[in-house]
């Protein structure tokens, strides 16, 4: 009976790991659909996101089983409720990664992106692949180190989304309200993603350590406020 | 046993709804912030988040105990495992309504919402305060005539998002960026802040009634998304 249980929490993990893989290949396209005014591309983000839906109910229903028929406790308990949680993170980046699709769709043939945002939106794009990546290795390998790295990760999607607020709000921005409003949700976009991708590793760090981090849950987000001053 | 078990569950459900008074006072008082300029109320929503986040972890700690010691099955399971992702949806909302205050604080002694849009955002306040507290009757009561007025309540909210949107984005706006970039985000916040009652609410009539009601998990803001034209 242990031994179906072990097989059962392994399949679960492997459904996480899967979903990471399919986040960043989203993010990764949706990025590349958005700089290059890909319109295709971006139909193909928007329609493969039911996929990753299909994996977090299908995680769904593993643990549902694994609650009702094995009856873990403590630890065991823990990984798979924080499991469900880490589905719905994931589930989420994977809405994100769709609307900065449709925001390229939107805008097709034209790209949303000025040409001297282009950079920085290429490297949140890079930051979001590569951070959901590393948090597909944390789950896979239960890699506190890893964790850490995400942090720093994080941090440089905080600095690259500042610098696209400043340039918006700043005196000498060039372009139209219509411009400014797509940046401003595009750079949210990417924002929660990361997010969520710190989430998950928190919560990888939690399953393993029985510790929060350096934030308590939820502060990180306030952390990123009061460093730009506002709410992003 | 089971009256302590069921003892536990109305527990649970009554900080739930506990939850949803406190996310609709939060997002009350923080539109007044908003459109009063007032400093000292956006700072009382601010401190009382941690309310908020304090309750999500008390009902983790209950359901948690609940799943380990009383080991629930069927219907039980699905309302323990259930109630937790409620309370991650209605802490979700109270983060939501502290953005809010934290804009309001950011432009005082301004406020953020030129004149024409008072009115626009004082009905989303109002929309949104009744949102969440018919989605604690709805936990209450498990009362699913009332999660279906939700809907239009939300549909509500969609139409006050989109008026501001098409406003913000118009030839004829006329104020600077910074100002759009705010009302950008504020109306997600709102908008956000609606979606997250209606996903509490479809989990009650999931619990109830074993369906997702008319929409897929997910596909809500995609409707939206598609009568807007673009990601909001």
């Amino acid at each position: 009976m242990r031994k179906a249980y072990h097989e059962e929490l392994d399949r679960i993990a492997e459904s996480l790991v899967e979903m990471t893989h399919l986040a960043a290949s989203a993010m990764s396209r949706a990025t590349t659909a958005l700089l290059d005014a890909d319109v295709h591309l971006a139909d193909s983000v928007i329609t493969a996101d039911a996929e990753i839906d299909s994996r977090r109910e299908r995680i769904d229903l593993l643990s549902f089983d694994l609650l009702a028929l094995q009856q873990p406790v403590a630890t065991d308990l823990r990984v798979v409720v924080t499991s469900m949680r880490m589905s719905s993170d994931i589930e989420r980046m994977g809405d994100l990664a769709r609307h900065v699709a449709k925001v390229a769709r939107l805008r097709y043939p034209e790209s949303a992106v000025p040409a001297e945002l282009r950079s920085t939106f290429r490297e949140m794009g890079q930051v979001a692949e590569l951070i959901v990546e590393k948090t597909g290795s944390v789950i896979a390998g239960r890699d506190i180190a890893a964790a850490r790295e995400i942090e720093a990760d994080d941090d440089a999607m905080d600095r690259l989304h500042r610098h696209l607020f400043e340039h918006v709000t700043s005196s000498e921005w060039p372009h139209d309200t219509e411009t400014a409003v797509d940046i401003t949700l595009l750079g949210r976009y990417y924002e929660r993603f990361a997010d969520h991708a710190v989430s998950v590793a928190e919560r990888v760090v939690w399953i393993v350590t029985g510790e929060w981090g350096n934030e308590a849950n939820g502060s990180h987000e306030d952390a990123e406020d009061d460093a730009t001053g506002r709410a992003v």
